[in-house]
């Protein structure tokens, strides 16, 4: 059983918001992470998948492939969006966090993997912050 | 003559959209940068003062105070902000790119570094893209 | 369940001597690193907890939140110190090697943890030597 | 129970290229990689290895050993060296990958670790792939 | 006047061997680098272009423009490329190092910049060596 | 004219203290930079040396040759040492400041770089904080 990682990279918009709670609460709960007009970061999204090599080809999955899925179902919708407005695949009450985002694109990613199985997302917010979800409940 | 160089870093959102063009030659021009609803970046700053270290001191400036007056004076109007809409420094008639960006930052910065001179400010907006300005007109 | 993961960095002096050896039993053993006068390193410090995201914040614990409790019970007490003799927490019959200092940063912040769970302490020594420590006896 | 990880770098030739198959196959299967004339990467290598700390040194292996077996049973072999053609323990009849390459760098590191337990070794190919190998079957 | 940089990755392999020379003193030169067999890297290229930036983009060049600048001219001849075999602009008798590199990919790129004028030519070849060029004579 | 650049890496102790000054003085200019019982950094040393590369080898100096002068004449005295009490080419009354570091590193490699001319020595101390010296009055 060999893992076999692939990074991609988005920039996007965010900012950290609960509608139901006042601005005070807000402000008192995300800090500078509630600024109304956004904020925004560098993300870095390792995706790993593990299996056997291919005994000919060497690959538990080819890692262009793997690209090429990852920037279809997660780069092409979080690239250069906003975070809370722009993606179909975040519910609009879910907060934006690395957290949420982890297990948002492992749904969108696990069905079209189907070399190997997925392993793990990771996703590195800022050099100080990232969040990891191996497919736990 | 020694030059010394501080680090700080930032997280903000803005957009690349000139309004007196039409949303055509905005997209046609900045292409995902143009999106309406913003993206952002994490940005970090390397701000380089030139002079004598000080005998005694051994400092060209104190670093410590230089990160003060960097977050003082840049950072506390750029961080967590939207760099389009936010910040009294950036005039709104003036994309907020990097080019942009470094000349704004160092006209913010120089009346504030009353030890050494100031020699460069670079702007790493992400790992493929930076710029940097000497205060050469 | 998700794991998120939040980076610290301090400055420390060390050496490792081991007081029962002779001098030349210590550096036969430790080389560069038993040198009397001590040496020292840029430390990263990665904390990770487990936990699932609260529902409204998206948080599994803020990370701001986390970043003040490392800072209170370890940087404050690590970074710009001796790490053999300035530490309450580090006993003067261990050597400060980047293994035990995983495990003694675990039994100093565990108790504080109080959002998920403390999951793994990642020391980085240098480019080249990290240790971690994930609870286990 | 706690992990400890060394770094060790080398520089290698390889392509990617099944002798059963044609030209067209190839290429299609593995696009730039099958260059004929090869092509090159700066590979870091990460070797773990857990065990408890010894209670006088505080290693659970001296990593400066662990570098030198690294050295010679590893890097030795692999370093400016073409992974296809130069290498005794990579069969001629494997691809090169970097999948591959983690699993047979345990195979020939694994008998030397006799302090703690050889517990993964991890290749970064480049700045977007690395594979994971922990020893499973 | 701004400096604004742009990054580009390729992987290469190369060997340092000179035609005239005899075996030994290949090796007595070279060392590693020798290997008939070839290696390889991971290059990060850096090029800068400088100029003043546009009133209306706040461009000095399109970051994007000057990417596919590099791609076509530069990465497209030496990315998964031999640079001793396969590159028609690396002339046959010059080695491929580092700082012959350099002054190559100017004057391959220098036609090519219309919009500011190209500043430096930057090359990473491992994180230990990398080679400028400015154009000087 | 090309410049080429080589790093070495080195972990030392200092600390920053006049000896004219009260505790209280050195206390409230350098912070915890002045704690009695050292702290310590690991330091990445750039070495560049500019000249025109030799037409037969490529090198405006062999990178291998100008790692074993900085090694011999630098890292041999730094590494693993502390910057006040063990570096012959330390004065005692000047403070282990970046920028003096930089300064005396230049004067003790200057002597000894044949091949090409000595342009530039840059000592990174934290990610936060790199001094650079051109050997300019």
């Amino acid at each position: 059983m060999v893992y076999i990682t692939r990074v991609e990279k988005f920039n996007a918009a965010h900012k950290l918001w609960v509608s139901e709670w006042s601005e005070e609460k807000n402000i008192q709960t995300f800090g500078k992470c509630a600024n109304k007009n956004w904020h925004g970061h560098n993300y870095s999204l390792f995706v790993t998948v593990k299996g056997l090599p291919n005994p000919q080809t060497g690959f538990v999955i080819d890692a262009k492939k793997l690209s090429n899925i990852i920037k279809e179902q997660v780069v092409e919708y979080l690239d250069h969006a906003n975070l809370n407005l722009d993606v179909p695949f975040i519910p609009k009450n879910l907060q934006p966090t690395t957290e949420n985002l982890v297990v948002l694109i492992w749904k969108q990613l696990q069905p079209h993997i189907k070399e190997g199985a997925l392993h793990c997302i990771k996703l590195v917010e800022t050099d100080a912050i990232y969040a990891e979800y191996f497919g736990e409940e």
